[in-house]
């Protein structure tokens, strides 16, 4: 297939585009670089198989000759308000990725006959109330709350992708990621596992806030890459859960951390922050199990441990 | 001031209009008449203080001279599935107008310095699980069903407003516009309120689904747009409620009808449809009171006199 992925100098496009290279198509490569990086596309330069356009998704997306998919992981994806490139900074650039992005993509996949499959988000959950949550709950998320640009962006983009395939029966697809984490991501995220892995890898205590008792999932960007291209390659419209189900307490995941790492300077409990991240989320994927045939294979020590080279390259403590 | 009204030839756009004009402002009305009608603001046609441009707006907007205050009232409203201007049948519009065209609005007003107010909706709390609702409910919305198109629409247009009033310091407004009824609106709108006083004013029996319990609250036009001009000319950014919060069970509303209209052809009892509205929404209005001292004025009984004349002519029953 001839496959367009926006977003593909991100952290979760240029895994994608790895791996359908590797799976013998051709990709095209689009991104603005707002919070992408050429760095996490530079070995593809010399890839005859890879293509790649600077280019605002928002604003227009043209393309020579035949797309066969579209994969639309354009937008700022990071919840840290400190960082210059989170959502919390970009708000109108990630409402448009969302609305005008996701127009752009489908208007494409409709004239080509493409298949597209939106990365959609957990955020769309918002502050879930039901636990683990399952692709049919409705989610709480506040319309104007300050997070909301990210969240209803995506889940604007859900709609739209849904209208575009009930009305124009363009061949549609959804993946609600969950949590991830590996190499190319972002270590400026403000999410736990990079906070963690850094002060680890820079011999500090890690930070806990409060008791350490809030709970995340983590999913290693190799199982969801393939939950992703074994949705892109089936034939499923409705959205599909793809995360790592397994839950730990933050206090756990520290413990574990600095166990891997041979860091010794043990943790810090700080007072919570006033509650900007939700207290727990956790991916139902028994839709993936039952569609995809899809689980994650990769437990935690071994994802951390491939990690932590990307890491230590970053922070210059190889 | 002067004032951009979308959405000018629509039920409450036009009526917003008049009040504007009879407050002394300017309004520039736009619509591109694929769900507002050349007769709801034909009676403007001489109005030297009243200027009207037929585009779409989730195309472009373009304004000659100053604007002091932008109303985006331009959307298909209507729920019913069989209705041609309906959401159902105009997806991909609903979608453009909450997102594309919010966005030029709020482009529009922030390099004019206008006040901007955006036409929310009570869809916004979906089939919501609390009553009443008040305005920090996150409401309940599956962004994948087929009636999400104009819920998140809605939700997405809030949320761009938001964003542009905490990044960009527009001076923005939301209005959460519960039902609402009065001449000029859509005969054909699908609710229950055009539906029984259509039947009661051709003398036929009232149809009700199911035992008629499911309850609603309807506001008189004149009141909602009191409303919405109060909250136009305050200082107010986050979303208020305006809608009127006596609430009757559907039955006790085609017993009120048939009374008001002098109909003896009685009720007609059918089994329920399947669950396209939500069983029951209500406003609470203790916001607009605080905010902008606004509460409704007209019963229903007044109400449903002041659109009989309408509906009768639209019915050639006059």
């Amino acid at each position: 297939m001839r496959i367009l992925i926006t977003g593909a100098a991100g952290f979760l496009g240029s895994h994608l585009s790895d791996r359908l290279l590797k799976d013998g198509h051709e990709v095209i490569g689009m991104d603005n670089f707002i919070t992408g990086s050429p760095d996490n596309i530079a070995h593809l330069a010399g890839n005859e198989n890879f293509s790649f356009f600077r280019r605002d998704v928002s604003n227009y997306i043209f393309v020579p000759g035949k797309v066969d998919a579209i994969l639309h992981f354009a937008s700022p994806a990071s919840p840290n308000p400190l960082s210059k490139s989170g959502y919390f900074n970009l708000p109108i650039q990630t409402m448009k990725a969302g609305a005008l992005g996701t127009h752009n993509c489908l208007g494409l996949a409709r004239v080509q006959n493409a298949r597209f499959l939106l990365a959609s988000t957990s955020e769309i959950y918002g502050d879930p109330e039901v636990h683990p949550q399952t692709e049919d709950y409705a989610g709480n998320v506040d319309p104007v709350g300050t997070r909301a640009v990210y969240d209803e962006a995506k889940r604007f983009a859900e709609s739209l992708t849904m209208a575009y395939h009930r009305f124009h029966n363009v061949n549609t697809s959804i993946v609600r990621i969950f949590n991830t984490y590996g190499p190319r991501m972002d270590l400026e995220d403000g999410r736990a596992l990079p906070n963690l892995l850094k002060q680890a890898l820079l011999g500090q205590p890690l930070t806990v806030y409060g008791d350490g008792a809030q709970t995340r999932s983590f999913c290693y960007v190799d199982d969801l890459v393939d939950g992703i291209v074994s949705l892109l390659y089936s034939d499923e419209h409705m959205p599909v859960n793809i995360g790592n189900p397994i839950e730990m307490t933050i206090l756990q995941f520290a413990e574990a951390i600095n166990r891997i790492t041979g860091n010794k300077a043990g943790i810090t409990y700080v007072d919570a922050r006033s509650a900007r991240d939700p207290q727990r989320r956790q991916p139902d994927i028994t839709r993936a199990h039952e569609i995809l045939k899809w689980e994650p294979k990769v437990d935690l020590e071994e994802g951390i441990r491939r990690t932590i080279p990307f890491f230590k390259e970053k922070l210059g403590t190889v």
